[in-house]
C-alpha cells in the first residue's frame, strides 16, 4: 500500500488512559482506534495483523482435521439455563438485551452452550465420533475493568474450537493433537520460544487444565518453573500437592510474569449431559459425548504481540503476524524513480512511504509502525549503487547493490 | 471436503416455522442452523458460501480504492444523540445493553455514526479527501418480525462502505464508481442479469437513493420497469412528478416482485455536519465533509440466490458463490479407486461423496445440495471409459473419456 493513499495517519498522541506502551503505538501507528474503554477499532493496517494470525490458526486447525463453523452471538437463555450458566452470579461477564418482540437474549461470552446443542442435531452414533469444529467470531464479556489495550477487552475477536469423542483415548488423542497444533501456531506467530504450556486448575471436571502463557514483562499472570521449563505452573496451581504429583521442588521453580495467550480444557460431560448430548455406542447403550475446549484469543494475542516486542520507538512486529514485511522509504527525486520501480508487483507486501515529509519524519514512522525490514533508497545513495535496509528488531543494517535488488533476497 | 469426514449431513426436515423454500433448502442441507427467529449460526459450506461473496466484495471494492477497516459492535450513546438517532422512537431497532462498571451502550444497526466520529481523528484538510472506507461485520437490528429464513434477520453479515469527499464533483465521482463496482459485484455473484439498479426515496437531504433489487418472485418489494428496463423505480417514489421528472409513463411500466440486495445513498453532511467532521478547504475556511454511504447485506445475498435459484428438488448455486463446484459421487469398488485418484489436488474445489450410501441417497444430496456438477465414477461407466457430469441448473448431462478426465476441462 501508498502511505499517500491511506486516510490513516501516525499520531503524537495516543488516548489518554492508555497505559501500556503497546497499546499507546498501537493507537499511535493507526493499527486500532479506541471507541470506549475495552471496545476498540481496527484500522486497515490492525485488520491485517488479525487476518496474518486468523490464517496461521486456521491451517493449523485445519490441518488437524477442524472444520469451521460461526455461530451467533445472540442467545437463547434455555441451554444456558440447563447448565446453570445463565444467572449473572454464575457467570458475571453477561451482556444481557431484550427482543422488541418480547424475551430476553444474551450476547455470548463463549459457546460451549450452543455448540452442544447444535451437535444434537448432528451427532447420533459413534459413527460420528470423533469430530472437532471450531469458529472465529467476535465475543462480548462485560467486564468490570477492561485493560491493557486490546489484551483485555468488552468486544474481542476469539478461536474457540471444540472436541467431541465417544472415549477418553479418542478425547485424548484430539487434545495431544491440538496441543501440538497450538505449539506449532505460536511458532509461526513469532513467540514460540517464549510461550510455555502450563498446567492450571481444571476446575471440578478435570483435574488439571492447560494454559499457553507467553513470558512477558505486561502479563498480569505469574508462572513458575523448573530450570530447562519441563514443567511451567500457574500460580493457582502452586500447592504441595501438585509439586509432589509432579516431582518438582518449589525451590527448583523461577517466577516470571506471563500473559496468557490460549487455553485447552477437558470438558468431560459437563455440557453434555445437561444438555442431553449423547451417541449410541457399540452396546447399543446411549452415552453422553466426551467434549474438550481450546480457546485462542486472536486480537488478544495481536496485543500480548505488540506489548512483548515493543521497544522504546514503536511496535516490533514478528515476520509473519506483520502487516507488510517491508517499509518502503523514497528520498530525492532519483531515489523516488527507483522507489517506483521497486514497488511495482509488490504491493501486497510493502508499506510505500511515497509522502512528501522529510527523511526523519519517515524514519520514526518507520519505527513507530515497526514492520520488520525497513528498505531507505535514496539520491545519494543511489549514486554509489546502494540501497540500505534495516531489520526493525535488532537495528542492523545492510547495504545492497541497487541495480540487482530484489525484496526476496533480503536476509539478515 | 470427503462428505465422510463432515459432521453435517443431510436433514430430511427444516425447522417448522422456516417456510421460504430456499431457507427450508439451507436448513436441510446443512448451510445454516437456525438458533431462534432471526438468528442464524452458518456451518461449514454456508460458510464458504458466505466466504465467496466477501473475496467478491472485497475484491470490487479495493480495486477503486476502499480501504478496509473493522468498527466495533459495541456503541457509545453520545454521537448517536448527537444525529439523534439513539432513541428507539427515532430508530427502532436498537438492541440496548447495560454495561457491568455502569452506562447503557447499543449493538450497533449501522455505522454511520462511529465512522464519521473515527475520521474526525483523520480528515483534516482537503487533502485528506477524498477517501472511502469499508468493514464486513456482523450487526444487529432489532427487527419485530423476521422472516425469509437468512433474508431477514436480527444478527446478520453486511458490508457498509462510508465515502468522504470535499466537494459535490469528488462525491459524485465516488458514487459513480461505486455503482459500477456493485454492478460488477452482482454480475460476479451470477445474479447480475435480474439485478437493477433502482430509484428509490432519498429521505430528507437526497432526492433520490438507489436500490440494487433482484426480480424474484420470495421479494418483499414491488419494482416497476419500463420494456428495455432502463428506468426502474421503487414502488415508493411511483407517483405522477417523479414519472414526470424521469420521462416515463405509468401505463408503461411493468411490476415485479424483487428482493433488495444493496442501496447506495448520498448523505451530503446529515452526519459529518451534527458531529462536525469538517476539513479545512483551500480558501482555508472550514466545511462539513460531504459523505455518502453503499450497503450489501453478505448473508442477505446467500438468501436471496438460494430463494431465486431454487428449484423443487433443493438449492443451485451460481458457480461463483457455490461451496464447491464439482459433487464427485463414487459407486462401486473400481469407481471408488477412480474418484480417489481424481480427488486428490482438488480437495479445495470438489466435494466429494465417499459414504457407504446407495446411489439414490447421493443423488438426492447432490441435489439438495445444489453445486453446479455433479460428477459420478461408477463401475458400470468405468467399463465403458465413462464419466458422467451433470449441470444442476440445466439438467443437461454429458459424457467424458474416463482416462483422460480432468475437472477443469468439464464445460457445458
Amino acid at each position: 500500500m501508498r502511505l499517500s493513499h491511506s486516510f490513516v495517519k501516525t499520531l503524537h498522541d495516543a488516548p489518554k488512559d492508555e497505559t501500556a506502551r503497546g497499546a499507546q503505538y498501537l493507537s499511535r501507528a493507526g493499527y486500532v482506534h479506541k471507541e470506549l474503554a475495552g471496545v476498540y477499532d481496527y484500522l486497515p493496517l490492525g485488520l491485517r495483523v488479525l487476518d496474518n494470525i486468523k490464517a496461521i490458526v486456521r491451517d493449523e486447525l485445519d490441518a488437524i482435521g477442524c472444520q469451521e463453523i460461526l455461530l451467533s452471538t445472540l442467545q437463547n437463555p434455555e441451554p444456558w439455563q440447563k447448565t446453570d450458566r445463565w444467572d449473572i452470579e454464575k457467570m458475571d461477564v453477561w451482556f444481557r438485551t431484550e427482543l422488541a418482540a418480547g424475551g430476553e437474549l444474551g450476547l455470548a461470552p463463549t459457546h460451549e452452550e450452543p455448540i452442544t446443542n447444535l451437535m444434537k442435531t448432528y451427532i447420533n452414533s459413534y459413527k460420528d465420533l470423533p469430530l472437532a469444529a471450531y469458529q472465529i467470531q467476535t465475543k462480548f464479556r462485560n467486564e468490570l475493568r477492561a485493560k491493557s489495550g486490546i489484551m483485555r477487552t468488552r468486544e474481542f475477536i476469539m478461536k474457540d474450537l471444540y472436541s467431541f469423542a465417544a472415549t477418553e483415548a479418542q478425547h485424548d488423542e484430539f487434545y495431544h493433537k491440538a496441543e501440538t497444533a497450538y505449539k506449532k501456531i505460536y511458532d509461526r506467530l513469532g513467540i514460540g520460544e517464549d510461550t510455555y504450556q502450563t498446567f492450571a486448575s481444571g476446575g471440578v471436571f478435570a483435574k488439571y487444565s492447560h494454559e499457553f502463557q507467553t513470558l512477558t514483562d505486561i502479563g498480569e499472570d505469574t508462572v513458575y518453573y523448573n530450570a530447562d521449563r519441563s514443567v511451567v505452573l500457574n500460580e493457582e496451581v502452586l500447592n504441595d500437592e501438585v509439586l509432589a504429583e509432579l516431582g518438582v521442588k518449589r525451590e527448583e521453580l523461577q517466577s516470571a510474569k506471563a500473559a496468557e495467550v490460549g487455553n485447552i480444557f477437558t470438558l468431560k460431560t459437563k455440557y453434555s449431559a445437561p444438555l442431553g448430548l449423547e451417541f449410541m455406542d457399540q452396546d447399543c447403550k446411549k452415552k453422553p459425548v466426551l467434549m474438550g475446549c481450546y480457546g485462542i484469543g486472536i486480537s488478544r494475542v495481536m496485543g500480548v504481540i505488540a506489548e512483548k516486542y515493543a521497544d522504546d520507538k514503536g511496535l516490533v512486529w514478528p515476520e509473519q503476524v506483520a502487516p507488510y514485511k517491508y517499509y518502503l522509504i523514497s528520498i530525492g527525486e532519483a531515489g523516488t524513480k527507483k522507489a517506483e520501480e521497486l514497488y511495482v508487483g509488490h504491493e501486497d507486501d510493502v508499506l510505500y512511504d511515497d509522502r512528501d515529509l522529510r527523511p526523519g519524519e519517515k524514519f520514526a514512522d518507520a519505527d513507530l509502525i515497526g514492520l520488520p525490514y525497513r528498505v531507505i533508497v535514496s539520491d545519494r545513495g543511489l549514486e554509489k549503487n546502494e540501497i540500505e535496509v534495516m531489520n526493525r528488531a535488532t537495528g542492523e543494517t545492510k547495504i545492497f547493490p541497487a541495480d540487482t535488488f530484489n525484496f526476496k533476497t533480503i536476509a539478515f
